[in-house]
């Protein structure tokens, strides 16, 4: 049996978390909150279950799901999509990014990557068949360099993945980069799968988003998460939105993947969202909160804190502590130190020489993120 | 935008579904039951949202329902397997057999099928570039020929799919079926995907299982369905059972298109299955009294009942009554007689000539078969 994916071993994620549950640590690997949901959404989820419908949802998504995203999305960005022919309700963003890329890209075709860039964009192009070609973010303000991107650019280029905020640096596009980039593939035959599941997350002003650009918008398939912006990670209802021509293609490939998601969890998102359609207002300044505790608190620590403008991953740099790589770091880290947390570097294709940081996630109750900086600050 | 899946359309579920709810017919189109799971079941499931973990559960799967899921495969077929290196929770069913097919196949490998087929399997195969090759079941009886079967082998076959209780024909192998399988396979290079998910529906003696083949078992994915088993078809968690070595490889494809499937829906199947390790004991005499009330309320008519050994679809050949083919046959019958149906030539390749067959889901309320079946036997 020869791999069709040799390089790919178990995520990172699930290492890590593993290891934070055998060792006891506090865990600030993997990304998900460890206080629960609203309260209001669960009771609607608990009743949906008792007393609504278990059976298969329609392929696309509920219908009233959809309708909601569709006002959401109005609402936030000012972008008119068609409810029925522009959004596709998936089991998780993973799902989304999965069929996106399986619908799009066939042999030798070439698809950009951001460099850092998660971790499932790649493993996804090469089951297609393509090839990913990565330009290299900044050092430290992790920003792009468009002269090295449209270099990459040939006429194989079939797409372009890019991820704002971003996971694993927390930073954040400028609308200046969304032009630069549609200048770049405007005159070419070239789609764009922009990963914007932490849209609510973000410090500072209003993000960037795919949503907003008039051009980029008619060639983009952009994808949403209700795990990030509602705290249920487990329940797996994420979303994606791009023009009917597109969405044809994805819904061919959603409909033998998993065809549709969670009936019950679909129709409390959908109730909720309805109800509360200003849920997502505050979730910036909910974890704009949660990232000042942890900062403040590492403040007088020997880790450098690299900015972060988005999502709920904090990055430190440890090169003042120690030499280790930051593979072997984090797992000295989580024995001796009781605190989990992700090296940066298995996000890389080529991670800069010498980069020694981390990643912690904040999405925590204050007491977890102060004690983890507790235990942190010793070193 | 050139499709990868040129031939494929909205599936014939959605199709017939939407247009049950549009003519207010009686939906025994696609498979869904139309009365509720076990309220001890749903209550579990609210109490998980409600007080329990919303978050990622592993990759894998909750250990405790793998554990479940071990359990109830020694209690059914006396097969001990690894929950932790041989099961995979899986977003549904398709999820599991997209994942294996994605894992397994590459750029002109090929793949045999049995003709007729469930409609996912092909559209797998070809986005993962392989070639399905189909062997025709004989007409009525719906039995492999194995002969046939031998004859399509090559150096390129990988794969063979294979699915009893089958879909959409209701009829089952028998235990030389998967002695033959095993004897034309054996010498190969050749991997089996088993499509179980009516594995506990079927009529009269034990149903046939990989899980009960010794040779088989060791090269064989074998894929079940809660949806099915618990009659929550929108909860969409299945698994798939698998030798190590084969499961490291799907848990490859699984992590990067849905990584983990909604926790507390995990948590719920998994506390049910421990509490009622027999609770699929009964699956068969239900619906075995479901399918003989629809057989009954339609002896006297002039559709040709076909047998029915498992699953909850039961053929009816209509050619005493209509020349129409099977596709406009049901277009027909939602319109005109309220009833809808699903033409059984969409699963072919190739039909066999003037077959006039449409395939009825009994998985619904007495009172619902009573009413198809007065509608009709007025035909
Ligand atoms: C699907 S597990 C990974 C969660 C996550 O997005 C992250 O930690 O970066
Ligand atoms: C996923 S919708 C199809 C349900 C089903 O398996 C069937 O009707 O055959």
């Amino acid at each position: 049996l020869v791999s069709k994916l040799p390089s790919v071993g178990t995520t990172i994620f699930t290492k890590m978390s593993a290891l934070a549950a055998e060792k006891d640590a506090i865990n600030l690997s993997q990304g998900f909150p460890d206080f629960p949901p609203d309260a209001r959404l669960l009771a609607r989820a608990s009743t949906a279950i008792l007393t609504g419908n278990n059976q298969y949802s329609p392929m696309t998504g509920l219908p009233m799901l959809r309708d909601a995203i569709a006002q959401l999305v109005e609402r936030h960005y000012g972008r008119i999509v068609s409810s029925q022919d522009e959004i596709t309700v998936t089991s998780g963003a993973s799902e989304a990014i999965f069929d996106a890329i399986a619908a799009l890209i066939r042999d030798g075709d070439e698809v950009v990557l951001f460099d850092p860039a998660y971790d499932l964009y790649e493993p996804a192009v090469t089951l297609a068949g393509g090839i990913c070609k990565r330009v290299t973010l900044t050092a430290r303000d992790f920003r792009p360099d468009w002269q090295a991107f449209a270099s990459l650019l040939t006429d194989q280029t079939r797409l372009v993945i890019i991820n704002t905020p971003h996971n694993p640096t927390g930073s954040c596009w400028q609308a200046a980069d969304l032009e630069s980039l549609w200048q770049a593939i405007a005159s070419h035959d070239i789609y764009v799968l922009s990963d914007e599941v932490y849209e609510f997350i973000h410090f500072g002003e209003s993000a960037v988003s795919v949503h907003k650009h008039a051009g980029l918008s008619t060639r983009s398939l952009v994808v949403s998460s209700f795990g990030k912006s509602f705290h249920l990670t487990g329940w797996k209802v994420g979303y994606i939105i791009a023009p009917a021509e597109l969405t044809v293609e994805l819904r061919k490939v959603h409909q033998f993947v998993s065809f549709c998601t969670a009936t019950p969890l679909q129709q409390a998102l959908a109730e909720h969202l309805l109800a509360l359609p200003d849920a997502s207002d505050e979730l910036g300044a909910f974890y704009q909160q949660k990232r000042d505790v942890l900062r403040r608190a590492l403040a007088d620590s020997r880790f450098t804190l690299l900015p972060c403008d988005g999502t709920y991953f904090q990055l430190l740099d440890y090169s003042a502590i120690s030499d280790l790589d930051d593979v072997a770091f984090c797992e000295w880290m989580v024995d001796e130190i009781g605190v989990a947390a992700i090296p940066v570097s298995v996000f890389y294709q080529q991670a800069p020489e010498g980069q020694r940081v981390i990643r912690l996630c904040f999405a925590k109750e204050e007491s977890t993120l102060l004690e983890a900086a507790s235990r942190l600050s010793g070193l």
